[in-house]
């Protein structure tokens, strides 16, 4: 059986933020449709996990809901949403709430993903919790080429000793992929 | 006959950092040598410049002159150094200092280096001086495999409209090399 793999897969600038502290991403919307590994990246996820932020953007730019343009919540996998705050719930959307300590939800998730992968959307704290309890096995960043200054940073851990490992480098278009793996220290 | 380009090269934690706050890059030596390119990229430099913090940390981790493991400076490639004050001299090196406007030294450099590249070293606001005047085209980045949460910018610049143009990846070991050509805005 495939073991799950804890992952954090997405976009950061060249300066290394997710989003500008606004959460706007306009530098990223800008280069549209571009082949991608996404397919095969979400083909192979079982459970996903998010915080508000990132929950709030989906559905301000993507579902939203009182707009004549509305569109269903985009994920078919089972969504826990790290929040402290209440949050509008989707239709459709399979989604629970948590806060608090990550471990056992992290349990939570391997159990319902039964051998897929865990992606951990974002904001870069959240992965940074997973990473702290040695609960994160990689980081598939897209460097998107534009440098933003300032913003929410990509991981703001400092994670040098033992330092990641590069898995592998590939050009889509744009866009940079560099995959990684945690080595876990002893 | 080739025409100079002004390039900055060097490497750049995962998080866009050049350096710590206070200047330390372990989380770069920890690897040692590696392949590079660097070979082929110094042959093509014929001129040189970089900040105050960039010249200081030279002299005192590698040029070390008041220690038993003193090298010689490791450039043979005439050197501007941005100052705004009096920085010891190097015997045997081949630099001017200079302060002020970026666009009256690139003139001297570029007619120094004599069609060959004008390397820009660091730090990063430096080269945004460049940047700010339409005077860097290349930017080439060795991503080091470690995120440091906080430090000195790659680029201190938004750089996002006209995106870079990604030319080349390529994996050096630990180190994802990423190539970009600054597109120019008409």
């Amino acid at each position: 059986m495939h073991i799950s793999r804890t992952q954090f897969y997405g976009a950061s600038t060249l300066d290394g933020f997710l989003s500008t502290n606004d959460d706007r991403i306009d530098w990223l919307l800008q280069f549209g449709d571009v082949t991608s590994s996404y397919a095969g990246f979400i083909a192979q996820v079982g459970a996903m996990a998010m915080g508000a932020s990132t929950y709030e953007w989906l559905i301000r730019n993507h579902v939203r809901p009182h707009s004549p343009e509305r569109q269903p919540w985009p994920y078919a996998q089972p969504t826990w949403v790290f929040t402290h705050r209440t949050l509008p719930r989707i239709q459709g959307a399979n989604i629970r709430f948590v806060e608090g300590d990550v471990r056992p939800v992290h349990a939570a998730m391997l159990q319902r993903a039964a051998g897929k992968n865990i992606w951990i959307v974002g904001g870069g704290d959240l992965v940074g919790q997973f990473w702290d309890l040695g609960l994160l096995d990689d980081l598939i960043v897209q460097i998107t080429p534009v440098t933003i200054g300032a913003g929410k940073p990509l991981l703001p851990r400092t994670i040098d000793s033992p330092p990641l490992q590069l898995v592998s480098v590939q050009q889509y278009g744009p866009f940079a992929e560099l995959r990684y793996e945690v080595q876990k220290s002893l």
